[in-house]
């Protein structure tokens, strides 16, 4: 059993946590910004103090590699993200990064050796809030993502990726790609909804993400004055997406238990307080782990917004943005996670993500599983964002245990 | 019977319209913009031509006086403004402009003298869009507004009243209040709703305006991640505010014949397409010519904000922010008008208004009534408001044989 020091984890958390610390004790720290460069810095100077070998690819993932015993292993990869949503929390990619770096520091501590090497991980831009899409290290590592695509995409003020990179020297030589064939992945975070909490379970052992799909719905109507137009001449485009939001709202309640569906994006023009708004755009987000009920909830929401806008008169366009299947993650990994959890006497149950991570793609590159420690009250995406210290514990606990025995050559 | 040069009138309408044209055959000649300047200079150029008179108050208001035959009688005052919304028609305002120009004009030619003074008037900011409130100029020439705050009110970029008047050279030195009682005002302008097009008449003769109330409403709800926050966990600010968005239309049916209600301006934060809207900031705009029924429908709409936030368990802010009780013109220059639209043999209707304008303010000051002529399909506040030729000429030929008999001073 790793020893885990929770002393030494708290205080890199709290080390880390500064680097880009918000007035509210949150976290503001966006994907290749200024703060993003001094705590990846940090980061490779943890890396080196524990005789890692680091590299950095083209898109700036840094890895950090310890040897194993023998040579001839495929290595397991452990990591997650160190960059935040603009005024995020302290907890969401930071606390799986330094709960597998705080693995290494265990191994290290009790001069364990495992067979196989295992190389620690910070993507890049997992959030996707300065430059779209998210996921982008992972992406383009696991050839999800088009590399070149990913450096030439820009933020909102013309900066491309391969500048922001070049500009705080994480423009690294390595190509995006893995160098070899790995054993397994895993990756620690926070749940970012409420589940454990309400359970009262420490660790969630994920065995999947739902799948979803995003549309984009744009209604056009008319922008009359909102005195001299008689309600029945109207053609509000305002009242005809309300009840799209309503009616998407409805679709929640009425299929399988792990259904969402959320209108997130809402635009309004003209946007004036006298002025029958002409053009609303909004977005339609929804998610199952059944993809048949995915595909079921658009065709829904098409004939929502196709009824909504008939009885309005306006007209509208419809578009489907994206859509991604569940992912199912390896058993072999998260039936060696729930061996560990239970080895290590930790509260736990098996559980789905409604979000998905960096080890979404990586499922597609080797066996893959995820830990969830809980998030107070679900918050997450805010500086509210919080996870009870000993649950944080436990969870770097299971992880290092888990970890442990997936490096043992015969797992 | 006055006799109106339809084609000066159009010739005078097409140079008018030059001046900040859209591509699209819109206006965009906001207050007090460059494009505002120079229509004021044209607008002072054909008032001198006339040997008008010309005055320009602290806030920029342009008076031309026609002097009457006899010295002791109060002035009949008629016009419109000149200024427009961003990317608005070429009707709103100036039309009502050109009819009194008009109306002028042709007094000359027929060498007609009248008993009473008639002054022509150019309201400064009618439209609100640039410095807030609308019906400025208007509003503190009849002492409704402050002139100090109107003066010091700043636009998106700080610029003040008082800095742009001067800026275009109409910081007038004549004090912004009427320089002695008039006798009654008139104006012309465009319905900006589709009633007089609906019956099939020219000219509507303009009793009374809609009482009106404006509410603000904040809801406030939890930003939670759209993947992993089960529905039931959710407290969505945008599905609790569509519920109003819906009641608020539901009210207008239910309510006097005459009643609208609006939601026009509608803000959801953060706006983000997988992040459960924590805000949102929207506005209520109802009328009714019944002050008590704009009441009822204030108190619905509370009820309806509370209801909806209940049901998904969100907070809410709610003010009134402006409430005005309904205008009711005076009966004889209705009358006037009425008789006058009779004699020209133009079709006509009585009607009251759904917005507020200039004459709502000038009816505290003196016996006032409008004219509307109709707007093609309602529209209006954008580029395609249009009015057809004949109901333009017929409602200039009403506004000059009502304005001919109100400066006769039996009447």
């Amino acid at each position: 059993m790793a020893s885990i020091d929770a002393d030494r984890l708290a205080s890199a958390f709290e080390a880390y946590s500064a680097v880009g610390r918000t007035e509210n004790d949150g976290l503001h720290r966006l994907a290749l910004s200024e703060a993003d460069a001094r705590i990846r810095d940090r980061f490779v100077a943890d890396l080196e103090a524990l005789d890692l070998a680091v590299r950095v690819d083209e898109v700036g993932n840094i890895f950090g590699r310890r040897e194993g015993t023998d040579p001839d292993t495929a290595p397991v990869l452990i990591g997650s993200h160190l960059d935040s949503q603009p005024y995020g929390g302290r907890f969401d990619g930071q606390l799986g990064v330094l709960s597998a770096l705080e693995t290494l520091r265990a191994f290290d501590d009790d001069g364990v050796d495992h067979e196989r090497p295992i190389e620690i991980v910070n993507w890049t831009n997992e959030e996707g809030s300065r430059f779209k899409p998210a996921l982008m290290g992972s992406g383009a590592f696991t050839g999800q993502l088009d590399t070149d695509a990913v450096l030439e995409t820009t933020d909102a003020d013309g900066v491309s990726v391969a500048e922001a990179l070049a500009e705080i020297g994480y423009d690294g030589d390595d190509p995006a790609k893995p160098p070899e064939p790995y054993h397994a992945a895993l990756e620690l975070h926070v749940e970012q909804g409420p589940k454990l909490e309400e359970a009262g379970r420490s660790v969630g052992i994920v065995e999947g993400v739902l799948g979803m799909a995003w549309l984009e719905v744009t209604v056009h109507g008319d922008a009359d004055h909102a005195g001299p137009s008689p309600t029945h001449a109207r053609r509000d485009a305002l009242v005809a997406a309300a009840d799209v939001v309503s009616a998407v709202r409805r679709l929640s309640n009425r299929a399988a238990a792990d259904v969402v569906t959320t209108v997130g994006e809402f635009e309004v023009s003209p946007g004036s307080i006298n002025v029958i708004p002409d053009t609303v755009r909004f977005t339609v987000d929804v998610r199952s782990y059944d993809d048949a009920v995915v595909g079921e909830l658009v065709d829904h929401v098409e004939r929502e917004v196709q009824n909504a806008c008939a009885r309005e008169g306006v007209a509208y366009d419809l578009e489907e943005i994206w859509r991604i299947p569940h992912t199912e993650f390896s058993s072999s990994v998260a039936d060696t996670a729930l061996d560990a959890a239970a080895a290590v006497g930790a509260s736990h149950q098996p559980m789905v993500s409604g979000a998905g991570h960096d080890a979404t793609y990586l499922n597609e590159l080797t066996e893959t599983a995820m830990l969830f420690v809980p998030s107070v009250d679900g918050k997450t995406h805010n500086e509210a964002e919080y996870t009870a210290w000993p649950d944080v514990v436990e969870g770097a606990r299971v992880f290092a245990e888990t970890v442990s025995r997936l490096a043992d050559a015969d797992d």
